[in-house]
């Protein structure tokens, strides 16, 4: 049996499991926030100019024309910018080089089930925080002993955000660790903390190019925070593999910094499609949780959540369900484009009918 | 001082430096083991046919077209490959997933340096094996306590190759830990051990598209193995990133194993201007070691290392030096196309002029 040659932790791994890809193309695909709009023509123009013979060489390791972007954009310097192969890289290297100690870091019990993944195959001891009955974050109950804070905002899989004022609060609770502010979907709608920056030495704040840039093809992700913190980062990724981000990843990065007009333009679409969404499924006896992110998180006066997404992935509608303590009853539905979502609307329906 | 919220080990890290990527273009650039050809075009179109709306689509998590085309190509089953974000990725995970016990792992005193570097990441215990005086590797070296052995084949920096029956020895040697093969160079005139993979459950074979495929820009490794050590790797995976390759390096890393007939052109040429590189170096006093790979280890009888590589550099060619014991005395010169090859002989004469 080849289980004898594993390290010993590996058999203790419950790895995450990543929405379905599904390689059938005819399914209405609301299940992993991707967002419904392709990205910029000019991320595709930059992309496609790096199509060519300079392929045979290394990316420069430390994407430097990109973190000069980021930094950029975001008013900060390029010392205090960590990029990774996707948000989820980003935060398995802070998880390492900066969550680990001998205290527990604290979470949320209902958050982005990542976290407890990069728990395991770090060794790193964790404590989660019981939301309160209405899913947000109580600041105050992470007054606590603890080796860092991760909070996602907007929530995962909520789409429930904590106000700016909040976050605050906890940095000023909490001096002595780290704390990480995931900002996965941030740009529809939530308070970015990167401000705080400049602030907070302990802040990390995570963000990624696949949800509101349209980019989770492409796999880009970075933090922000002191270059303190960022260095801690640099050293784990260096020490892991050089080069994580390609050539045409690094183009199209840049450019997705660089069509501001596009960008808000698709963001504010989502958001309105999204609030649209919002009374549809009120009208279906849903109640939907504020949602300030780019998925909506309901559940039925009638229906199981198990049982509606089983019923919508029979009518060729893929959302998520979780079978969790708490958010078992919930579906976890993804903000389409005007048409994706009446298909929605209309299967849903369907699906009604269906569950006996 | 930020370094308080570092976790412990990271103080302690002493991650790999690559070799340099000059944003100067003009430079000949023969230090990091390029391919002087572009990538197949057949490459180029794949990648330019996903440069479109999908990319706001993850990539499938698994890979599993990328893997069933490298299965295929090497006739072995799509569970015994893995794939990663370059062979260093892989390699990370090997070493975590596979190499973490009690004992030592093994590995020559001369070779990639970055082995070392993901020992200190991982808390792995190691001890080098001295390579014999001709740097080539004594296999009986090996047949001691061990939690594990890695060798690169044909070795680096030196590119000295190992034969077969050497590395079947190896595995024979070593029933209860896992042999790990760097194939990083293979195609440039080693000898795979791919074809043992199904004797020896305890064989893990990592290969690259980076060198004999062009596509250093592109971020594709992989491993070949039983698979019941996959899944080691694979669970690590998921426990770390789900989507470590984005589309694009998929389509790409799928298209460059169906164009057989520019691999084999272009793998020849570059062992045809190796060759003719050697007779160059030993002309110029050079001794130059028997290299299976697309770069020379060559030290001269009358100017250091480090002055040749500092002589270079001042006309515009990097070469590749390493302030190490035993080799302080070698450059490494990666092999160019016939026209790199003679402007670098051209500039080494001219170095030799300018060294006092």
């Amino acid at each position: 049996m080849s289980r004898r040659y594993w390290s010993d932790f590996v058999e203790d791994l419950s790895p995450y499991v990543p929405g379905e890809q599904p390689s059938n193309d005819q399914l209405l695909k609301l299940n992993t926030n991707e967002n419904p709009y392709g990205p910029s023509p000019r991320v595709m123009e930059a992309i496609a100019a790096q199509v060519n013979d300079g392929l045979r060489l290394y990316p420069p390791p430390e994407a430097d024309q990109l973190k000069a972007s980021i930094a950029k954009y975001y008013g900060v310097e390029t010392s205090q910018i960590f990029v990774g192969n996707g948000s989820d890289e980003v935060l398995a290297h802070i998880f390492y080089g900066l969550l680990k100690h001998d205290k527990p870091i604290l979470f949320p019990d209902i958050t982005y089930s990542f976290y407890p993944v990069y728990c395991g195959l770090y060794g790193i001891n964790y404590q989660t925080i019981a939301l309160k009955n209405d899913f947000t974050v109580e600041v105050d109950d992470y007054a606590q002993s603890n080796s860092g804070i991760i909070i996602a905002n907007p929530n995962a899989p909520t789409g429930v955000p904590l106000a700016l004022g909040e976050i605050e609060k906890l940095l000023q609770l909490n001096p002595d660790s780290v704390v990480v502010i995931d900002e996965a979907y941030v740009d529809f709608g939530g308070e970015s903390a990167i401000a705080l920056v400049k602030r907070f030495p302990n802040l990390v704040v995570v963000q990624t190019l696949s949800k509101s840039r349209s980019l989770a093809g492409l796999r880009v992700g970075f933090a922000v925070a002191d270059a303190g913190l960022i260095e801690a980062l640099e050293r784990v990724k260096n020490s892991f593999n050089s080069y994580p981000l390609d050539r045409l990843a690094i183009a199209g990065g840049i450019a997705a910094f660089e069509d501001e007009e596009y960008f808000q333009s698709r963001r504010r679409q989502v958001i309105e499609s999204r609030e649209a969404l919002v009374a549809e499924l009120v009208k279906l006896d849903f109640e939907v949780l504020p949602s300030a992110a780019n998925f909506l998180f309901a559940r039925h006066k009638k229906y199981a959540g198990a049982d509606l997404a089983q019923a919508l992935r029979e009518t060729g509608v893929l959302v998520r369900h979780f079978d969790k303590l708490r958010i078992s009853e919930f579906v976890r539905i993804t903000v389409g484009d005007e048409q994706q979502n009446k298909l929605f609307v209309a299967a849903m329906s369907a699906a009604f009918k269906s569950i006996l």
